[in-house]
């Protein structure tokens, strides 16, 4: 019997009821194993109950439906990658509700474990499309695997740009891993597989179907440690996903833009509602910089941006400030310059991340340029 | 005796120390009792040295600068509003250096204590022309004074919407209240004076330095309940305003903007630093209903706005919450509609003002839309 035999069976008796199959895995260990029980044992998971044990018990093998879809990933050389398999990723099964196996055609390596999902519009604005370019291109180069749901638009030029800087790219579809939706995508489809994943958890042959799309999201946040929604509109399916990556507890960021633009809405929503606001791709690297110091790739550039010289009066309230914190009426006291010039001085110095200021009125040199 | 001599007289014996100033007149209550005070209680001051207390006590009346300062002040019709006027702003009066007195041209009314500073760059693009001009224009209809510096760019617009609107407007110049600066704001000048007040600390007849701008900008700020950067450069003077809003402990609104716009940088980075995000009039609204709630002027429309109405779904999951938070497990269990379906909804009724979401995956009514 193929090792995947009874996963599907049983998915195949409980159709989308992937926590009860997982509740059956946690108790018994394996699917094997699941149908290896007593009804007495079955009946003693919470959730199972006599019937579907029953049903569990009298499970005919071999079912045509089962062997007809094991032909079909034997056909296409998809990988079927269930929750005990070494490749399902520890991130996505500490989700709230994870897929009990899903279809994979390409790979996952163990450098995906850095991740981050670049999501947003179908259609967006020429400003969307380059700052997502530009964004997926930098944390390539940083050595992150770039998620997505390869729908026309952002997402698209996100895995695109992850390939072309040389990166890895993880596709997650609402169709079958072996359709190219949109048909456009065919070649990108054909360059993931080489250089990282395409992902379903939806049954070989599945055709693109609008319902599936908010599922899948929960998928390309929960691969991810941080969702990136570029442009989106109010009400869009990369708010989903931002919303999942909320639930997920997965970081999440957005780049501003033009109030009067209705494809920034989404994003500057959710800097209202407390996403990060993204101004340049060292606001995400900032928040992974213990990961980055334990596994540089590329190697990141200008990462703190080199300071502005300083000018003399400049220079006189740095002097007076060291890494202890330092009150802004102490700092006037000490270097002797009018109030008024040493705030500007003091917002010169922070502009140029020479200082920091703390809550309370209070200043200590930055410890990135000390 | 011209009632403004010793104040002059005052601030002519101690340029630019409007704080030993302050100090000599709460303790002898005005600049008449001052002068009319003893060497040795003058002397008792924190800050007034023997030298100093000898040169208050041998200011020789009359003071020829003193009397010619008198003259232009009659001449050009300018009030000099002192720190004992009853004109004098409160909330002026509470920031870290006020002035000693200002000259006015025009008038301060008790309405006026509602004013919100609408600054930005002196050449915005016509995103953030636009967005000024919106923004100033609701929160006039909403009976806010707009404060500003009559700069060019996004200043005028700012005080040229608000009259235009029919509300009152402040603008603090860094030169003399009686030089317009610049010359193309003539006009725009003399209809503040009709319905609001050109105001500044600097002698009439002082000619616009760029030094004293950033002086200035503390008492835009000072004047306001809040400051609303639309676009700014880097190291700007409307985020110099910011940071003085901050220090004063006002709030402080960003209109975020296309990240590759360096208009736009400002703002997107006060934002970062936690300034409120604005998309549109009702963030800046929202922070102050309660004085509105007081004080209705043209009354504010469509706030909050009308939510649309429900599908079956949606009122499924809005039945099962209350003003008492529940966790959305408990809202999964009560309803009977699949998780990722519930999610979806939860995201609905959120963007729809219907439901609120609470820290810890809880969700209430929203008590807005009960």
């Amino acid at each position: 019997m193929n090792d995947y035999y009874p996963w599907l069976a049983l998915a195949h008796i409980l159709p989308n009821k992937a926590a009860l199959c997982r509740s059956l895995i946690e108790k018994f260990s394996s699917p094997d194993k699941v149908f290896a029980s007593s009804f007495e044992d079955l009946c003693s998971v919470d959730g199972i109950t006599p019937a579907i044990a029953w049903e569990i018990k009298s499970f005919r093998h071999p079912s045509a439906d089962v062997e007809d879809e094991i032909k079909r990933i034997k056909d296409t050389g998809i990988k079927l990658i269930h929750f005990n398999h070494r490749d399902y990723p520890e991130r996505l099964k500490n989700i709230y509700d994870p897929p009990l196996y899903f279809y994979m055609n390409g790979s996952i390596t163990p450098e995906d474990t850095h991740a981050l999902a670049v999501v947003g519009s179908r259609s967006p604005t020429p400003y969307g499309r380059k700052v997502s370019e530009m964004l997926s291109a930098e944390l390539s180069s940083a050595g992150f695997t770039i998620v997505s749901g390869m729908a026309r638009g952002i997402d698209s030029a996100a895995h695109r740009t992850a390939l072309k800087t040389g990166g890895r790219s993880i596709a997650v579809l609402g169709c079958g891993a072996d359709i190219a939706y949109p048909r456009e995508n065919e070649n990108l489809m054909r360059e993931i597989t080489g250089n990282g994943a395409i992902i379903s958890e939806f049954p070989i042959g599945t055709r693109p179907d609008k319902k599936n799309f908010p599922q899948r999201n929960r998928i390309i946040s929960g691969l991810s440690l941080g969702v990136i929604v570029v442009e989106a509109a109010e009400k869009s399916g990369s708010l989903i996903t931002a919303r999942f990556a909320m639930e997920q507890g997965r970081e999440i960021f957005a780049v501003p833009g033009n109030i009067n633009s209705p494809l920034s809405k989404g994003a500057n929503n959710l800097i209202q509602q407390g996403a990060k606001a993204v101004t340049s791709v060292n606001d995400i690297l900032e928040e992974f910089e213990q990961l980055l110091t334990l596994r540089p790739k590329h190697g990141i550039n200008s990462m703190p941006v080199k300071p502005d010289s300083m000018s003399d009066e400049e220079k006189d309230i740095y002097k007076t400030l060291t890494l202890e914190p330092k009150h802004i009426n102490q700092v006037i006291t000490e270097c002797g310059i009018e109030t008024r010039r040493v705030i500007q001085l003091l917002l010169n110095l922070e502009l140029n991340g020479r200082i920091e200021q703390l809550p309370g009125g209070c200043y200590v040199r930055s410890a990135l340029n000390p």
